[in-house]
């Protein structure tokens, strides 16, 4: 590319080598950013204007330039060409083909370290409220469904191993109070990426009074970067958004595993639409659950990313190193979350409850047991120590003799205790569905406590809703 | 322990394999987490109380023994055994030696699940308190030292070659505004802490009406889990507090990257007091940045910490299972990261600058060469790719023979563009003070404009404190 | 420690700061590489001896002196003063009180960073070799047990689906291949921990010419760092190692999972002994695999070890820098994965099969439903998206009305398709034992074919123990 | 795609919704693998033949097609379509429309899981054996420089301090070491995946004996997987790549931060040519390590591409999960290695060294202080400590009075001890060359030992080439 070249030809002789264009070219990735740069550059214009480096010809030369841009991007007419490394040179190219030596002026008080600092704050900002948005959504099924399916009761699991009757609202919202949290990150996320970085020049500041309150203003950010060493140098907005993701991923992750096991045919607790699962073109029985597979297998991604980024800025002295440019992929790759969410959004609309299932591992894996001990606590005065035992005792006996606690014959409960065979008590203590209405702690999974954990759900999102981040047009117009 | 494994051994019989033991104890690390186990334990007994199960004859018991651990801990008399595994079993066996089975009541509406998870959000909470003012503190330093140092001017980097001059208060500066980051971020990771688990039980919730808002008062906390499988399955806040030290730490290995490189022979820029620094026993000139290079080093470590808790928790369905006990080990080595801000505060306190070295880099980096391109495009109208050009091709004259701008005779300035042999124009604008005054624009190093940056950077400081996290106390009394 | 100071004082002033010694201190872990450190100087000083350097009686000082601290040590009556930094000041300054100034002349040609180096490498050895014949064992343990449960039928899953048949064994001896596969990785480790890097001094050689093959053969070495930059600065075999375990770990973390599901009560397939489970405090009827999910858990701590590692070296230049140090704990921390081969070791021995469970999934899961479409295609002369096609449906139709393969009756099948009504055809080939025989490929699950790769897996355990790195014995004497 | 989903109708009802093909796609990844799937399914044609299930006219047909769809994939004529999912599909539809349904008979006693573990098994191979090659010819150029530049003097660093001067050729040999270790891990990558997994079938093996050892020969395989399970679970061989690229990326990473700090204008020790460096756009005497600053910044990705392949398979029961497909996306951005060691090819080749600055820094940095301790020891009989001491002194006099050890007025030395005040004595003894020499152990940096590693070097380049992996010839012909 001559032009690009020639910028900086006083000192160098020759060419570039083509390996280190084929390494540092970032345009592959960066024209997603292209909403972004081109907004920064349509307000630096206005700005130059404002200070009277630009006069209205010339801006309204750049301001319809860079529109047309974005137009040909839209309309997959803009040519790509490595050589002609990121972005920025790309759209600046092209500018200079369409109006002549003026676009030059552009560049006039910027340069890349803070203009792509621009575009990626933009973009931390507008992805993270694109995730906080879909969250929202995810919440409100949760709390539908939540609601549609309070009465089923499901088995907890400790280890894996059957603990006790719950409410499958209850195991459910445990998801909703994850994701607000993500959204409460997420927030977090947007509000350190609303510094405006743009203005701070290569790394010292520019050599003119530049009007970054205006920039501001118009970019719609909160604050500035007050130190315009730290604004080119800085990938923490970066990091915010890959940790904020991370810990998404592992919470779906988590809810992706628990789909997988219930769908299973040993659990059977669940089932997903045919839509949302696989076949086998070899077995004809196979019905997969590709999707929360899938899910759960890119977790690995988004943690590494983070990781990524944080070992490639380790150790980097002040202030734009090139190193900064991987930042690059893991931020662009970041944008897969939202199609992960929306799959998430699907499995959660769809899933329905096999009802049977549930009730055969709830008595099965002997969930009432622990309220039976209670109750030989609590009603026949046996000592705590000594219930546990007795309860141990009859659950290693029916596991002997394949029986639940609910067809262990009479006498068989006898020879362990005599206070077992008292058929109401007995039957009172094991019975699944008062194990659960006796959970009445505050977070608890008695009726009541959920219905009051589901309005107090209702009412986090409304006031999340109330604070959201505004929206960002970053549409030329 | 007969004791322990009594409680649940009606099912099972035998004992348990020793590896099992030596695997499972976590009391190696979580006796660190006593003053939050015993404080939890404090005032889940008044709670208990509160709401008729213990009387007061029982409580005042069990408040007293639990004052007696203390003693016994902080004077090195508490007894450690791998076979009571965790910290819990522990306190929980003491007490019963002190008290007889009164001690058992104090377990009545509580697991070892949420207790862990207790002790987890004081911990985060202390720790990430602690952490804010230390990076507090290590502000100030910062700030005095740039006041005292305004009038170094000093090298900027890019690429690390050097770039424009700067103050060197403007440098520093920039790890102000990271710092101030870091400690927004510590105050979201105190805030997403701030939500009380106890009270949620193994995992479902307990058998009766416990007092969560009496716990969370006294506790100290803003918030409840409002839903008891999240209380007990979720290591969020302990996600946030590794991921806000994993970018500390990064900042910091590139804070002691500089020092390192600007303590080289060959930079010599600062020098560090001899108490910071170590000799070899071997090579009696050497005088090594020891401190900052175990810093850095130990980024690794702090980053791949959360890396670690990620992975552990990803895929894990809920609630509780015993991977989670992994949470213990990067929390309780999170505590590093204080010594480091110590020794890091240290070395901001003490370096001094070598001014010469600095003006010889300046010089021989031609940090000036950008104003010179710069006024012969605004005072001899030469357009700007020419004028890069020109200086360029002055810089390579300089390399070739050995000159800097400073020293490169008239002639041979003359003989690259005839405006270069004007003197005057020539000296005045090379001048290294000129150059750093130029940056005007907000956030850029010109004199009026760091002194801007400083006094907001004081007020900055004053916001921060006022809405500082509350102090917790964990000292029972 | 006035000694050590004094050493290095000539340039410096007054003392180190105690946060340097604290963060600086290396001693409360390599205090478990003392064999590899008195081996080394042992060796080193036979050396010395055999080069002129020492005269008899000050070897016989200096050897009997060493090993005199190896039982201090071993008896537990070695001081620990974490001024004296490391393991090697340890040792020389308490050498010293023994036998004097003497003890100064063991130091000659050598450096603290070549004699750490020496003792990792040794270590490395000694741990990867450790591995290699715990795995060996292990692996025996699954050909018994393959051996002993050939004929029990399990369940195959893809997706977490069942699959097809296979014999038990063919699934287990799938974990004897990954284990043959970490073995030969722990022979790389070991191999290319087998050069000497002691003798080339602080980082450039050391001024006379030492015997650095006498070293290698003392120390049983199989080859020499030629270069001593090289030899200070890598910690190639400590990347080594920690690899090889994480991919120990995530092979364990695979069998630890379907532990951990085959014994939910939902697939109820195994079943531990209890001494290798744990029950709840609460829940009577708990029976946890807390041995596998702890060992599951651990797997990100070893993930997370060499990434830890490899950011700690990155972008260090050469020679030694203080960071290295950092390579402590991943090391002495990867001691924890012999326990942890220990529980697996015990987990395998000791389970027990519940056949009548797995039927019940092969039925379920619709577990030959391939081997019907085959006949289809084979014996019926259905194409195969056809046959396919009608299987899915019959699949399809049992689910709906709650049948298996089984006991779906004979009238439905017909109405599906006329070729499933023939029972003889029918039964024949939803067989289970019959589809595990046919699948006779190589490497298939066939019974000839398991008895074959037992058969091969023998020989193979054979020939690596042929090949068994050498024992390495650091007991002076 | 109406075909694929037809194949696995019957069961399912309805469309495969968007989402989860759009998140389940891998064609644009595995693209990548044109040439391995197409040789596998070429040899497996003939195998098919061989045994009996293809008739001669058939394996003509699909023979000639697989080498047409190789013919437009290289025209860039194949089309992709991301509802077709995957590489192996894509190739499996456009048979079909070449040859009709005898295309689908390619599919016999295959699956799409034996099929990905194979084409990613012939990757690793071809990927490692290029990555040895690139890495031999390093190893030559090495040699060679370090031949050519033998004679300059170098200051070798600990701690980024001066320590003691050596060869230049001694630094830069330092790497070939580590390379040679690379080259060793990657044939042991070759090795590990030298193992045939195609023929073992979805999972279980196929329904009739195909001859596996026919595949194995012409595909070029060592052994077998004996396990069908194993074969298509295992992601080991990715894995042993990724850590293997890890560690030659830290590596270069280490070597990438010394052409950066010996490119400074502080150190200034080596020069780039133009070729390899950029400019800045505003700064005209920049002259920018860029290539080695964007290898030192993949480092990230490449060591968490590794993380995160692990973190996928971490916990996943077998055999074949849908998380597996995540391993594309690491294993094809391995690729990039082999730019990056090209760049690091020329970047060797090329650097020149600017002696003059090497001399300065040896003398600024007091190198020779060690040698002269030495000489106050060996020659004047002060004790070691002793001498340690007064050189200390020395330097601290020579720092305090802005002088080297070369310029320190004689009665200055006399001051701090009468033996520095022979002139004839301290002279000899601080001579830079003479330093070098006296550094004759072996892997030291005196002339003949330097002589004596390249000699070695060069036999061990020999010893490689002779057992390096043979070429493996995927196109079809």
């Amino acid at each position: 590319m001559d032009t690009k070249e020639t910028l900086w030809k006083g000192r160098s002789e020759g060419n570039v080598h083509p390996i280190l264009i084929e390494l540092g070219e970032s345009i592959l990735l960066d024209i997603k950013l292209y909403k972004e740069d081109l907004k920064g550059s349509y307000i630096h214009a206005k700005m130059l204007y404002k200070i009277g480096i630009l006069n209205e010809e010339e801006l309204s030369l750049i301001l319809n330039g860079l529109k047309q841009i974005q137009r040909e991007i839209e309309e997959h007419k803009f040519p790509i060409n490595i050589e002609l490394e990121d972005i920025h040179t790309h759209i600046e190219q092209r500018l200079k083909e369409m109006i002549g030596p003026i676009a030059g002026k552009l560049h006039t008080g910027r340069s890349r370290n803070d203009q792509i600092a621009l575009d990626t704050h933009l973009y931390v900002k507008k992805l993270s409220r694109q995730i906080i948005l879909k969250l929202l959504e995810i919440c409100k099924i949760i709390i539908n469904r939540s609601e549609e399916l309070i009465d089923f009761i499901f088995p907890s699991y400790t280890h894996l191993q059957v603990a006790q009757p719950v409410r499958f609202s209850h195991h459910l919202m445990a998801y909703f109070w994850m994701f607000i949290r993500d959204i409460e990150r997420m927030i977090f996320v947007f509000e350190q990426a609303n510094r405006l970085p743009l203005g701070c020049g290569a790394a010292t500041g520019v050599n003119y009074e530049n009007d970054r309150l205006f920039l501001k203003k118009e970019l719609n950010f909160k604050e500035l970067y007050e130190n315009s060493m730290d604004a080119v140098s800085s990938r923490d907005h970066i990091f915010n958004l890959l940790y904020g993701i991370s810990v998404i991923a592992v919470h779906l992750s988590r809810l992706c595993e628990e789909i997988i096991l219930f769908s299973s045919v040993e659990f059977s607790f669940i089932e997903l639409p045919d839509s949302l699962t696989t076949g086998s073109s070899i077995m004809p029985q196979k019905k997969n659950p590709d999707l929360a597979e899938l899910i759960r297998g890119k977790t690995g991604k988004f943690i590494s990313n983070l990781n990524s980024l944080l070992i490639t800025v380790k150790g980097l002295p002040l202030t734009y190193n090139r190193d900064l440019q991987e930042d690059r992929k893991p931020l662009i790759e970041s944008e897969e979350i939202l199609k992960i969410l929306e799959g998430i959004h699907l499995m959660i609309l769809s899933f329905k409850i096999k009802e049977k299932k549930l009730e055969k591992s709830l008595q099965k894996g002997f969930s009432t047991a622990t309220d039976l001990a209670d109750a030989l606590v609590q009603k026949k005065q046996i000592p705590f120590r000594e219930a546990h035992h007795i309860i141990g005792k009859l659950v290693k006996t029916c596991v002997d003799n394949g029986y639940t606690l609910f067809d262990i014959p009479q006498e068989l409960r006898k020879s362990i205790h005599p206070d077992l065979s008292d058929d109401n008590f007995y039957y009172e203590n094991i019975d699944i569905q008062k194990s659960v209405e006796k959970k009445v702690s505050r977070g608890g999974t008695a009726k009541k406590r959920i219905l009051e954990q589901i309005q107090y759900a209702k009412s986090t999102l409304e006031n999340i809703k109330k604070s959201l981040p505004e929206e960002i047009d970053l549409d030329l117009n």
